[in-house]
């Protein structure tokens, strides 16, 4: 069949054969298929969705396009010791920084292979890159190096992963066709297959401050993405968490960095700290060492005695970054600015997109994908949902450039802020588990 | 609105605003607007459709893209007395070449931009260029000059005519976007309404050799091309007829511009001759000349008295073409091949749609845009559905060149002619109205 008849075919409800999905995705690899020909496709999938058993074909295909992670020679990798986490992104969401060594510390391996920060949400690697000396450009030798002799290694996407994935991605961003769930959940997986991981855990986020703005919508992806990994035997663990206001107090990258070291060190916000453990408890156990609740015992004796800071510190060196810097050597600005509460009360909701957006327009973020990050520059909130408020009592602290004037970013930020007369409790983090 | 967010808007079923739709047609004409984005709108359409309103902006921004044919200032064209005729495409449709002359006897301007044939269906134009100097590439000037002076000219489509429509037409072939209903009488009107039309008359074929395949999908595209012509000002019936087996007996380009002379002599195959006068009568009647029936009376004394016949001479000549050539000198083969009964009964289907691909199979119409065509070559079919025949009658005449042996064209002809045992009656003509 030729690429048209494939596209008339899922555009009339039908479905592709497996063989069919592997040229349609060999088309997209070797660039023999035009862009039009992908973008129809894409959003006739979006219109029809696909079948299980197309969309472990689509995201096979799409992981064969690239290269997998070959771990069986790594010295001291057991099988089945292999887990990565992946979340579907948030407003200060620094769990990765926080996961990867400690559960390396628990005997774990982590080849995390992250992303940069778009949007409203921040990206892992901008994160650890704000550390000097940080690369996350590692060869794969090295990658496997690091993960051979520290447990767990974090690195930017490669042109070696899925490269299929990489072009129909760039084109769903600008044909509309970004918010098909098939799609979001091909491509994420076909990525994680591609480390050659034993298990592999999801937080997928809901609410206003994620991609997913509901939970039938979250739960939806969150199925879909374990469906994927049974198909194609990835043991696969879905959590969804909430996302309405920011994860922590921190949004901005060293700011973030600091405050995932305060988790490492056993002290942090409670959220960030909460979601760590529940993440890592799910990895260890999908590893087989225990049950979760057992895991976390297991976790939280590595923050307490220090194995997790120390793995953190190791992972910062084996990668370049300089450990001494941590905490008082990372980046900060010169100056900071104010937002206070105008009238006394409640807050009732701090909008995590928002919030994301004021982040963006200090430069921690990107608008463009070719935009460069201020590693410095970021949020801190004093307080979060629930809490008291007087007129005039300060609820985040703005980290600016000296001289800068963050006039959008507190624009964004006071309007985050919703103040009520009656104290409101916050979400529970954990919505549901697939 | 960005493109992307138009596209998106589209896909979730929403409407778009007549300045959006301007400003993404005008992207499509100016180039400005990739292939990719514009692909997944045509898809987005394909699935959520286009409310009349939006169709009716589609189509004239369409329109707007190029330019509309002013005739205004033409000596001898009286307002309201500009009328012309399209149709969806069938095997052997002959009918342009004899109703343009044929109405423009009766007194009413025909300005017909045809098509080239493409697929199973020859095209108005390849038909015409059969005819020895037969020029239909005149310049704007030119084609308003024929116009004044003979009262009908056909030339082909031309780059002034809806540059959007070909740049999207282009895209909708190899994206699997063809069969929308919105953007085919999208496409037909636009070219339509740029040629100053005071009426318009359309035959929507349906059947096994038509683009519409059943009676509702045609219904359904005739009433939206007419409520297109209602929405911009275009007074604008359909007729629905039979395409099933191919209209008349000749299909190729010289042996069909062959046929159309004999129905303008007053002769000619019956069904050829009825929905000339069919498709006239609605021309002349939306002219202001009369009812449909009056209208006929009016036709057939032009077909009698010769008044066609020279008026057709008359617009040969004045498109290059020899007039005397018609009709024992246009081109013919050397050779003819027979297909033959292989059963005594009766001729109970001709499949049109492959009796159209034996035809292109010898040499009479494309299977690629660039593809030439032979005039001379095609085929004439001895008996249509519901004649008796004795095993060894032939079927149909094959023209071939000489030296040719074609082997795919009498298996298809072959294959197209359906025998059984009790004789059938051919469907009615005229299928429907709107």
């Amino acid at each position: 069949m030729t690429a048209v008849e494939l596209i008339r075919r899922k555009r009339d409800g039908g479905e592709l054969s497996t063989e069919a999905i592997r040229s349609f995705i060999r088309g997209v690899a070797d660039g023999s298929l035009p862009d039009y020909q992908a973008s129809a496709m894409l959003m006739a999938i979006t219109w029809r969705g696909l079948t299980p058993r197309e969309l472990g074909d689509w995201t096979e295909a799409m992981l064969r396009s690239g290269e997998v992670l070959d771990l069986h020679d790594l010295p001291g990798v057991k099988p089945g010791l292999v887990v990565d986490k992946h979340s579907t992104g948030g407003v200060g969401d620094k769990v990765s920084l926080c996961l990867a060594p400690l559960v390396a510390a628990c005997g774990v391996r982590v080849p995390m292979i992250a992303g940069r920060g778009l949007g409203h949400t921040g990206g892992t690697i901008d994160k650890l890159e704000a550390i000097p000396g940080f690369r996350t450009d590692l060869s794969r030798a090295r990658f496997k190096e690091v993960l051979a002799e520290v447990g767990c290694c974090v690195i930017g996407q490669t042109d070696w992963i899925a490269p299929a994935d990489r072009r129909l991605y760039a084109l769903r961003d600008v044909t509309g066709t970004v918010e098909s769930i098939p799609l979001i959940a091909a491509s994420i997986m076909s990525k994680k297959l591609a480390e050659g991981l034993s298990g592999l855990v999801l937080d997928v986020k809901v609410g206003g401050g994620a991609f997913m703005k509901d939970r039938d919508a979250a739960l939806e992806l969150a199925r879909t993405l374990v469906g994927i990994g049974g198909r194609t035997g990835l043991p696969t663990r879905a959590v969804l968490t909430a996302m309405d206001q920011p994860l922590g107090r921190a949004v901005g990258n060293a700011l973030e960095v600091l405050e995932a070291w305060e988790v490492l060190c056993g002290a942090g916000p409670d959220d960030v700290r909460e979601l760590t453990l529940v993440l890592g408890a799910e990895m260890l156990a999908l590893a087989g060492m225990g049950t979760a609740a057992e895991a976390q015992v297991e976790l939280v004796d590595a923050l307490r005695d220090g194995r997790a800071r120390r793995k953190f510190l190791e992972m910062v060196r084996a990668q370049g970054g300089d450990a001494s810097a941590i905490p008082d050597g990372l980046p900060r600005t010169g100056a900071t600015e104010e937002v206070c509460a105008a009238a006394d009360g409640f807050i009732v909701g701090i909008d995590a997109e928002l919030v994301g957006e004021a982040a963006v327009a200090l430069g921690a973020g990107r608008r463009a994908v070719a935009d460069r990050v201020d590693p410095a520059v970021g949020i801190v909130l004093d307080r979060k949902v629930g809490a008291p408020v007087r007129r005039g009592d300060r609820l985040c602290a703005i980290h600016v450039q000296d001289g800068s004037n963050p006039l959008e970013a507190k624009a964004k930020v006071s309007a985050a802020f919703h103040l009520g007369p009656t104290p409101i409790a916050a979400l529970p983090l954990v919505l549901g588990r697939v």
